[in-house]
Order: structure tokens, then C-alpha cells, then sequence
């Protein structure tokens, strides 16, 4: 059986919830609490932090960590739905895209944006304005970046659904929830997130609720 | 034909120098200099920093970017000499592990000693001591790691050399050619990296040499 250790609201985790979805692998989940894991939790892995997967297999009990490395290896456990193209150099533009917004739009968006909004209700002060002005600017850059891309091919990493419309959408999907994204002024993402929302993986997602954060009333509606 | 736009010093750009040579793939190489890179180089990708690859595909030329893609890509470009294992959960362990080095350690020990030393030398300044000083507690702290994963099981990441040597021996090696890894007090990485320094695809970066830092006397000993 396998079992994800996950929190709701975080990108990664998100990505890993919908690949195995995709797969139709079936999924226990434990959601964690970032700001204070349990000691059972923290003694599964070196890396302690979400999303963390323990899997039986015939070697025995596997514990796997990251969300990349766990993407890929949803990927990997059923031939079924397969989240990466055929071709390598088709797999390494999923993968570049993977990593971009696993880590570069992580790193210059959500690293910004999420903890602040977070932390102010689940810990208690105000956001930092600084960071979140920053967080904003860099959306608006990473979301002309994906018009780009959508206007220079047919789907954001080729026509195929991969891992990379998977993270990208993962990462959107959360500053979505805090009312973030500015969808009026990027209709092109906008038409691909739509797509991807339909997604009957998407529809756990888009149940996801934390206490005390309402998310804006289109963040469920398919038709936003 | 591949071409490889790299720096000699960069942990990653070595990284994938080892893996092509491993896979016996030929490959062009061009140093670029990453604190004034070229215009050519500046327009292969949005992602304006090395590793970058070209390569002719029967689709056409392609642009592959970014470490751990490229790793992987060369893995996939022959079948011969595979890098990753053949089980889906020790292909997560390399994967993991590629992460780590590729990642964390970059993030905790290079990102704060490379640039410190070598930019002393290529721009001027004194290295910021506090900044080498917690790199190189994390780099006791990684070595430590270390020790304990390959107590625990054969190899690194297991029996094989795969990635997760390919990038932990590329990160270290950067470290010792500026004389900052201590190997009599970890044996047991010692041991393992004087392997991976026997291996014919290490030979090139023992023979990289950077004007004005002249590299301690073992960095190119096998023996040392």
C-alpha cells in the first residue's frame, strides 16, 4: 500500500497527488503539518519535508522523497497514462519545464507569496509587503513566459499532458486558492489552465480546504 | 553533433561531462565564462546559465538545459553503460541522491565557497569569511552523510555507479581542487571518491586547470 505524507497547500505535494491520480495508482494519504511535523513523520527520511511516499514492493517497504523524484516515479509504477513523452529530447523539455517551475518559480514565486500569506493566519503576524510585491512581480513574469511558450507550440511543454503541465498547474493551482492570479490579463494561460482543471485528477484538489482561508469563489469552478 | 557549453568549475557542468564520457558519447565542448558569457551563448535558452547542450535530433536541432535534464538525457541518448539502476525504487534512491548533491549540497556548501574563492581571484575582493565558514561546517556535515550511507549499504546510492556518484564526485571534486575537502577525516568518502577518480571519465577534470588557482598536489593523484 502506498501512502503519501503531504500538506495540502503545497505545490510539490499537489503534483505528486495528481500524478498518481493520473496513473489511477491508488494513494493513502496523511496530511502534515509544515509548522510542526510529527515525530513519525520526521523519522522517515533524512529530508524532512512533504511529500514523502512509503511504498511496498517486493524488496520490501521503499520510502521515496521530492517531488520530482516522486513525479517520475508515479510515472514509472504503471504503464498506464504515461506522463512523459516518447522521445528524449521531447522528455528533457518536460523535464527543464518540470524543473523550472519545481524550483525556479517555486523559488521566485511561491517561496514569496505562500509562507506569507500562510503564516499570517496559521502563526499569527502580518505579511511581509516586500516579499509578496516581489512574489507578484515575478508571477506576472513567469505567466508571460508560459503566453510565450503557448504561442510558440500547441501545449506548454508539446501537444502531449506531461509532468510539466502537471507542476506547472500544481504551483498555480495554490496561488489560486489565495486569489492570486490575475487570469483576465493572461487569457492563454488562462485556456490551458481551464483544460487542465477539467481533469477529473484536478477535482480532489479543488475540494482541498484550509481552515480559516476561503479560496475565491472561481478557484472551483471549471467554467471561471 | 553535441555541443556542451559549460565552465570547467561548475559542479553540474562536470556532472555532465562525466556523464557523456561515461556513455562513451562524443561531445563538443565550449567554456564559456559565466561572469561575462557571450551573446551566442546568452541566446540558446531562456535559462541563460550552464550546462547548456545542442544536439542535431532526426527532428532537428534541439536545446537541452540545466544539470540534472542533462544528465538524465545522456543516459537515454545510448543504451550502453546505463546510469540508473533498473528498479523503479532504486532509480528513485539515484534520483533522490542527484537531488541532494545537485540541490542541497550545491545550495549549502558550493554556492558558498566556489564563488567566495573564485571570484577573489577573477574579479578582486576578499572571500566573505562568514559565507566559507558555513560552507564548509555543511560540508562536514554532508561528508558525515556520507560516511553513514555508505556504512549502511553497498555503495553510495547501491552496488551500481550511477547519477547519484556522478554528481556527488563532480560536486567534491570542485571543492578539492581548491584544497577544501579534508578526506583523511572521512575515509570512508575517500575511499569511495578514489574509485569514482580511477574511472577513464574523470581524467579530463583532473587535467582542468584555472589561470591563477593552481589546484593542491593530490587533486589529480589517484593514490592520494
Amino acid at each position: 500500500m502506498r501512502t503519501l505524507y503531504h500538506y495540502p497547500m503545497h505545490p510539490g505535494c499537489r503534483a505528486v497527488r495528481l500524478c498518481f491520480a493520473e496513473k489511477k495508482l491508488k494513494l493513502r494519504e496523511i496530511v502534515i503539518d509544515p509548522w510542526n511535523p510529527d515525530e513519525k513523520f520526521q523519522s522517515l527520511s533524512a529530508e524532512d519535508v512533504p511529500p514523502i511516499l512509503t511504498d511496498l514492493t517486493k524488496s520490501g517497504s521503499v520510502t521515496i522523497v521530492g517531488t520530482q523524484t516522486l513525479c517520475e516515479y508515479a510515472d514509472e509504477s504503471s504503464g498506464r497514462n504515461p506522463l512523459m513523452p516518447g522521445e528524449r529530447h521531447d522528455r528533457a523539455e518536460v523535464r527543464r519545464l518540470t524543473t523550472w517551475f519545481g524550483q525556479r518559480f517555486d523559488h521566485e514565486v511561491n517561496a514569496l507569496i505562500l509562507p506569507e500569506k500562510l503564516e499570517t493566519v496559521f502563526i499569527g503576524g502580518t505579511p511581509d509587503p516586500d516579499a509578496l510585491r516581489e512574489g507578484r512581480a515575478a508571477l506576472r513574469d513567469h505567466m508571460s513566459y508560459m503566453t510565450w511558450l503557448l504561442s510558440i507550440r500547441d501545449g506548454l511543454a508539446g501537444p502531449a499532458f506531461t509532468l510539466a503541465d502537471i507542476m506547472a498547474s500544481a504551483h498555480l493551482s495554490c496561488l489560486d486558492y489565495l486569489g492570486e492570479v490575475s487570469w483576465r490579463e493572461f487569457p492563454a494561460v488562462k485556456e490551458w489552465y481551464q483544460t487542465i482543471k477539467s481533469r477529473p485528477s484536478f477535482r480532489p484538489l479543488l475540494a482541498d480546504r484550509l481552515p480559516g482561508i476561503r479560496p475565491p469563489q472561481h478557484y472551483g469552478d471549471l467554467d471561471f
